[in-house]
């Protein structure tokens, strides 16, 4: 989704990629193959260019650090970029600047092995309260790696897993949220940032599967609040190109850091369509150090829901049926291999009225997916 | 432009390009190289695709209906492209349709050469007047291949000049309009047409230098009626994709065509940020049949303004300041190697005032021209 945004501005992009299927190579010419924890892959592509940015924050830190060492640009950098590969450097560093975070704790194997884990855990909930949340300070994605944590027997299983795997936990209070929204903001290497209005963000099982912009009924002090939280962690931690930070709101309206990410994000998707500059487009402007785009909503309303694999194997028939129903649908496929659960595309609906944005944003992502026949 | 559009429906495109530099060879990962005019190269590419369309209309008629015997699907099909091709053709159908069209008449040599030519011309002038205007047949663009005829000597010149270089004119009465118009329709196989707000174009020196959608000051009948034009052009032509009918209008108000063109056309552009579809989405949905999208505009005014090639190398410092000084321009460069006069890049403003769209968009335009200094 960023090759859109390059065409315009004529900006060239080269992609590495694992596989030629990758959606990203299917539509940028200039592919090199190769993966990206790789180190020798990672240096030869960075060699050929201006800057270097990513679509997942999976990159080892010493891979960009040599990068760096060898003059490249990187952006975001790695010391900005670790916040959003480790929730246990990001909750450590997300309290120093005191943004609000849920109550939490390292977990991390002090040499006294799985029962030392369990012991801090069950510490952590004495004063948190059960159920808690564990999470895998590293690598978890649409709800993986996340674990809400009932009793002492499942903690047990849950530290003994990822002790198994190596993995280092982290605790956190559950926090009872009445819903969850999302604040991005884009900022560049000279310090310019904007930010986009804030949008809520429905998941189910884990899954982000509608995005509202902006957020409904969300009063302009509160969202100038999570707009603020955003600006500052984009600051503080020197983060360049998009940032997103997704936010639990409590029922007295409180606002607590749930995650970030450092790249394009689902929660802004609907800017593509919706916004006078998508997020794509000032993630490469932010990166290329060029001025930013203003983030403004061309419509009062828009709403974005995401495609999930279902069984479709043709898109075209149900293209068909969603076109012709509703000429206002804003639809978007990736081209990806459709696995159950997966994300393969999103639609975008903008208008005036809320529940007509949201009706017709839902039915043609579930069209999409194959869930309705008729 | 097409392959932002085909990147978000999923919609693979092939480029059939003449070199590896052309703008859609750039950023079309699956590019064949080979001439447009070379019928082995066209039958070649032809077959590994399921739909051919055009981004120009210089592909000969009988390689395009060796295809159809081939039985590849070409949208639009050469029955309809010739009347884009030829402007003889086209002003002999679009007057036997009803069409308000200049006076006109062919010129064509019968066999008694270019002396039969001027005589045709001077009898044509005789009732249309002096000055009048010659066109070549086939093949003029941006004022190339069109001359308005003072006098009898120039009309010799330049009917022996067409006459050496074995070119048809065609004889044009001046007419005496106050201002260009546009109108686009997308037509698919099936029969659907959706018309687009009927825009002002502004030309200098034969070439589009800005387009004001909708038109300043049109009223809604002559709207309705230069979109009913178009839209019975592309029914009887039985056009396929977008169409666009440059009009003429004179101070009384009355319509006459110009031109047309069978793709998606500079006086669209505008629709890429400002429609809720834009044209070259339409144009992939007409020619794959799928319904069509919305053409309604986003903002009350959009105002695109044409980047002429003049003497800019790089880009980029004029990018920071356009960009700085309007976070709400939307910036379109082609990619294009720099000719004095060539269109290499375009910027659309959106906005509720019209006077300040024009100064923003002609200014970045001018500044990305490298014409402005400070």
């Amino acid at each position: 989704m960023m090759q859109p945004a390059a065409i315009a501005l004529g900006v060239r992009l080269r992609v590495l990629a694992t596989g030629p299927d990758e959606s990203a190579a299917q539509v940028i010419p200039d592919v090199a193959l190769g993966a990206h924890d790789d180190p020798q892959a990672v240096l030869a592509f960075a060699r050929s260019c201006d800057v270097i940015t990513f679509d997942h924050e999976h990159v080892p830190t010493p891979v960009l650090e040599r990068l760096i060492e060898l003059g490249v640009a990187v952006r975001p950098g790695p010391g900005a970029l670790v916040h959003a590969q480790d929730k246990s450097i990001m909750r450590e560093r997300l309290s120093a600047i005191g943004v609000p975070c849920p109550q939490w704790a390292h977990l991390d194997d002090s040499g006294d092995g799985v029962e030392g884990v369990i012991a801090r855990a069950t510490e952590f909930a004495k004063e948190a309260g059960w159920p808690f949340i564990l999470k895998t300070a590293r690598g978890g994605y649409d709800g993986k790696g996340v674990w809400r944590i009932e009793d002492a027997q499942q903690l047990r299983e849950v530290a003994q897993g990822a002790a198994t795997r190596g993995v280092k936990l982290i605790a956190e209070a559950l926090v009872p949220f009445t819903r969850e929204l999302s604040a991005q903001v884009a900022r560049s290497p000279h310090g310019q940032a904007v930010a986009y209005p804030v949008v809520e963000t429905v998941q189910r099982e884990g899954i982000c599967r509608e995005v509202y912009a902006p957020a409904p009924g969300l009063d302009a002090d509160r969202s100038a609040e999570a707009q603020r939280i955003a600006l500052t962690i984009a600051r503080e931690l020197d983060v360049t190109g998009m940032l997103a930070v997704e936010l639990f709101q409590t029922a007295d309206g409180a606002l607590s850091v749930n995650e970030l990410a450092m790249r394009p994000h689902n929660s802004g998707h609907w800017s593509i369509d919706a916004a006078v500059t998508s997020q794509f487009e000032n993630h490469l402007r932010a990166v290329l150090d060029l001025p930013l785009g203003a983030p403004t909503p061309q419509a009062p309303v828009a709403v974005m829901a995401n495609v999930l694999g279902l069984d479709l194997p043709d898109v075209y028939p149900a293209y068909l049926h969603c076109m012709a129903r509703d000429p206002g649908l804003k639809i978007h496929m990736y081209g990806k291999a459709v696995k159950p659960g997966r994300k393969i595309g999103h639609v975008t609906v903008l208008g005036d009225d809320f529940e007509d944005c949201v009706e017709r944003a839902t039915h043609a992502a579930a069209y999409l997916r194959g869930e309705i026949d008729e």
